[in-house]
């Protein structure tokens, strides 16, 4: 698949990104211009890219420390690498390419071990720049800078990713918006089912948040053999959802009276769930969800950020259990994600039914809206409708 | 080895104890009368005993609702059966065998899953009488009720248990003291090194106490070949004991200066100890313990248990770490114990040092003197000197 029919290798290309200048505004579909990539990096023309979680929860943090604006969000999608820097040997021109917040070097210590997901050589880098140099490839009309996020920034025609940062999937034949799907939110369910927790046959689990990351853990749960997959949310409306994913049972936690949520969980597993996952970011529904897990053997897998920066405070007589504070699913990006193609392709995977909605580029912030108001779980964002 | 020439199979023996009559009263030793064991129940003459941390945890606590006085503690010991009532036949008359507090039923879920070592069969017992009734098979001259300890005690000349609470060793040859040693404390030290945290060879080790149950910790890591066994301590004197046990380098929290122990640690480490362990029960080290431990796949495990009631609190964002609240370091006792005599007896596991004091057991406080003043690491208890 050639990106483009004229070769802009080496020089600045001007394209549409949708940036956004202020924290939680609208972003603003302007001209930007690209620069070409320097030694280790990569540029790449976007395909699709679809919102997560993590885009909006940054999108309204007007922290300074953290966040630079204007800025380009995004950071699910799959591109084609338009041209490449100096000393990239993993990809050419011309490949299709799954960018990942997660760097994945390959050298590191971490990415060494099959125990660590988290690259110790790009892991301490701010999400404002290029993980190397910490500058930006993007420029506005008026010569000013605009920042990264995540190492990604896919909300643009054109982005300068790492490396480090690409899984190069040109031998897997994905349709795109599945590609697109594993690049974050699904890969992190289906990581923390296989990897993180080795959820087995005939296990109880319970799922905490049913958005497309907590439905991707339920689909990991099925394929794994799991036979009851509880569903906590607070929206009835998703337990039909969720059937649809694997869900068995469902709780909502405002219709549980006098009980806990851990109560119910207990007496609808006799004694507690085998694996408990939060996918939503609450320290209190954190520990709901090792109040939930069984004593003896009981893991708990947390997936969400704590979104309001509490501790997690835990009961330390419940003995026998576990709590993985877990990244990405434990996903090693380079390794797991063509493992996870080839499961899809060899139908022992299946990513039907996360994209609910797909919008053009021009209209991305509908995407926003889609996710914001519960009606979304995946909006794929077309570049070239 | 016959316990006794008489055979009392059937009658009430009457043998001395060391009675609590009050909490945290000197023991006094005194005439009691022993029920023959019922059914599913073994009468044991106890050979040796030793002193654990959580006798005198109980031995302090004045909690009507857990413990019921006057009682017998003791529950880390060796003995010889010498009587069996209906059902049993794991083991006979003359057996040497090992007692431990945690049931190990052998047919419930837990007991058939390789990943627990909670018997939910006889897991929510109290503390105070025969697992299966509730009832005391002691009483003291007058008539009244002498109470049970952890379904073992085990400081009196005889007692009567459960044979879900025992391990048959008749078949491993070991040293008397040191199958002692097997019943309790060391168990769960090896245990956590070589179950729940499964240490590596050439990993790093952070060890937050350093009585027996972590020194156990430092010979199942070194054992397993960690190259860095860090001990943590308050008492300077557990450096040079330390090393006997594997200990290569000691952080004394006292002395740290402006730094926190994990951050000494960390920097010892670079940048956190693959595997750490808390033997004390306190919340903040647990928590101290966690904050040592590596990103990406530190591991901590928790063997101390709580002493104030106090929550865990853990920081949410130290991803890729994995908390393991332990029981017992994860040893199912009817097949680890057996397994580590056998190491023992193969020469792979040493059990040298950790037996410091030895007193006949008319002195008996003595050994309660020598825990609490950190004097001991095991104090064994000499029945029959
Ligand atoms: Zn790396
Ligand atoms: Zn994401
Ligand atoms: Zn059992
Ligand atoms: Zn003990």
């Amino acid at each position: 698949m050639a990106c483009n029919s004229s070769d802009n290798t080496g020089k600045t290309i001007r394209c549409k990104a949708a940036i956004c200048r202020k924290a939680g505004e609208p972003l603003v579909i302007e001209e930007i211009e690209v620069d070409p990539p320097k030694a280790w990096e990569v540029r790449i023309k976007i395909l699709l890219t679809s919102l997560c979680h993590s885009d909006v929860t940054f999108w309204k943090m007007d922290t300074a420390l953290v966040a630079k604006f204007p800025r380009i969000f995004g950071h699910e999608a799959v591109g084609v690498v338009e041209s490449i820097g100096e000393h990239v040997e993993e990809v050419k021109q011309g490949d299709t390419v799954v960018p990942v917040f997660l760097a994945n070097c390959g050298e590191c210590r971490d990415c060494k071990s099959p125990k660590s997901n988290q690259c110790s050589k790009f892991g301490k880098k701010l999400y404002n720049g290029m993980p190397r140099d910490g500058t930006s490839r993007f420029r506005d009309m008026n010569g000013q800078t605009v920042y990264h996020f995540f190492c990604v920034s896919s909300f643009s025609e054109y982005s300068v990713v790492d490396v480090a940062h690409l899984v190069n999937i040109n031998h897997y034949p994905l349709p795109p918006e599945k590609a697109c799907l594993l690049s974050c939110g699904i890969s992190t369910g289906l990581g923390a089912a296989w990897k993180e927790a080795d959820v087995e046959e005939g296990s109880t689990v319970a799922i905490f948040g049913l958005g497309a990351v907590g439905l991707a853990v339920a689909v990991g749960a099925k394929q794994r053999g799991a036979t009851k997959i509880i569903g906590v949310d607070i929206n009835d409306e998703k337990f039909e959802i969720g059937k649809r994913f694997g869900i068995t049972d469902f709780v909502n936690p405002s219709t549980c009276g006098d009980k806990s949520v851990s109560e119910v969980i207990k007496e609808m597993t006799n004694g507690g769930a085998d694996y408990c996952f939060e996918c939503i970011g609450l320290s209190s529904l954190m520990a709901e969800a090792f109040n939930s897990s069984r004593n003896g053997w009981g893991k708990t897998v947390i997936l969400g950020v704590e979104m309001h920066g509490s501790q997690l405070t835990l009961n330390p007589y419940l003995l026998g259990r576990t709590v993985i504070l877990s990244l990405f699913g434990g996903i090693k990006p380079k390794s797991d994600i063509p493992l996870l193609a080839n499961k899809y392709l060899d139908k022992d995977l299946s990513l039907e039914g996360f994209i609910t909605h797909e919008v053009p580029f021009k209209d991305i912030n509908k995407a926003f809206d889609y996710l914001q108001q519960g009606k979304s779980l995946r909006c794929i964002i077309n570049m070239d409708p």
